[in-house]
């Protein structure tokens, strides 16, 4: 099953047959002050910033969230993603929880776009899977609901079937739901990995959908984060995540989603991981200047 | 299902429930000249210290061969046994291709050993089982034939089930038999990954036999191979994988199934994984010298 998004002038298809698609998670003021103060100001040369640097880190995808208080959210992801747009071709996935913004950034923006996220919320489904049909672009369904996350998976592969099934009496095709079957810290609980795992395993198996999920918070709570996340990937990878928004700036994340493709039969004759890996060198010497 | 392999004083268990095991597989000749050197001449303090590094980094079992051309390969193996087992507690794995030296090998051990390999050929089943049974050991068995390496998974299936059943005849209990379903590189063939993987999740349906592989196999004439390596190790785990033959001084090696172990449900409260960090930190402000 092929979800294909898309720019003015790119496309990217997010497949199980394909190389993993990584989705950048950074333009997101959450956490950062310094953006959140200059993207509330309307200036957004940190986010231009940003997206190259992770479009020149392998991200495919880029996550746009202006997701700051107090401030006009749906004029501000409408400038982000314009400031995106202007930069790079990498298509966009437009992050909010304020239906008016992703509205406000559907409009704006000239592709087809990733809306994240709707949930199995009956409220939430009947708000936004109109906005992602009227603009005909892609959504990330998330199997929790108002009940809150369920650590049964076939509770969680439920949720999913009724996310994809009402957008498609929404007239949204299956192809264009991308499930989170979500990942919760292990720190917290030593089942959550498996749980989340196990629940990969039945959407890919009964559904058949395109998969994607904050990888990172696997890790939450733990020392050495960068290598307990680079040993999730692989693993949820051969499970069926399709595609995750993670940091492609972190090396670890970078070389683990590169070696499962490898090593998963979607890098023939290990050109791209021979690629990045002369290119990480070829940086590394420029960095120490020129030889002696 | 459990294998219980031991040492005078000391017992491991290898089992998909349990934590992976990791048999330190630097006690070779193969490809280290100066260890090569140092055994032929009967001199085993490199061994003595191999054996030590590699427990105190995490091997939990020890790899033992002593092939080296034109030397007296049994003596040599019981000689580099005696001295493990004078420094450390950790159960061995008697690793030879000469039946003369397993013999020897397994005569001079004191405990329950794990033999490295048998093959599903006809000769080399009914040489070396016998012998296992006859010392009460386990055995790793090799998914491969008088004909090769199958490309198939059902085909290296059909080869551990053979293997198995003649071991039965022989008075083995199936616990007894570690399958190694046979890593290959992924440079030679886009697909040796996804086969190996196949392969486990159908040993590990079919017969649910413990697993061990030559895992960095996997990264053969590759840049970077820790990470791929570090990348193989939690999928495969994850397919069934339940110990393997590899290097915990590498330290992706060590993290990447210390973070699997944490991932895949354990390490309970992350107990192990704060612990070996803890444990790094410590070395790391010991090398550096005192704070000024």
């Amino acid at each position: 099953m092929d979800t294909v998004l898309s720019s003015r002038s790119r496309e990217v298809v997010v497949s199980i047959d394909r190389p993993f698609v990584i989705i950048g998670e950074r333009i997101n003021p959450t956490g950062r002050k310094v953006l959140a103060a200059e993207m509330k100001e309307g200036r957004m040369d940190r986010v231009r910033a940003d997206a190259i640097a992770q479009v020149a880190a392998g991200a495919h995808m880029l996550d746009i969230n202006a997701g700051i208080p107090m401030a006009d959210e749906p004029a501000l992801l409408v400038a982000a993603i314009r400031a995106v747009c202007e930069v790079t071709d990498a298509p966009v996935c437009i992050d909010s929880s304020i239906v008016e913004a992703l509205e406000a950034g559907l409009s704006a923006y000239e592709g087809k776009a990733l809306v994240n996220s709707v949930t199995a919320e009956e409220e939430r489904m009947e708000r936004i899977l109109p906005l992602v049909k009227k603009h005909g672009a892609a959504v990330i369904g998330m199997a929790n609901d108002e009940t809150g996350i369920s650590m049964v998976p076939e509770e969680r592969l439920a949720l999913a079937r009724r996310i994809i099934q009402r957008a498609a009496d929404h007239g949204i095709p299956q192809h264009d739901v991308i499930i989170d079957p979500i990942a919760m810290t292990v720190a917290a609980d030593p089942l959550a990995g498996q749980i989340t795992l196990a629940t990969m395993k039945l959407i890919r198996d009964e559904l058949g959908n395109n998969m994607t999920c904050g990888a990172s918070n696997v890790s939450f709570g733990l020392p050495d984060r960068p290598t307990v996340n680079a040993a999730f990937l692989p693993v949820a990878m051969y499970a069926g995540l399709t595609c995750a928004i993670t940091n492609p700036l972190i090396p670890e994340v970078r070389r683990g989603v590169l070696a499962s493709d490898l090593l998963l039969g979607h890098d023939e004759y290990a050109m791209k991981w021979i690629r990045a890996h002369r290119a990480e060198q070829a940086e590394m010497s420029a960095k120490a200047g020129p030889a002696q």
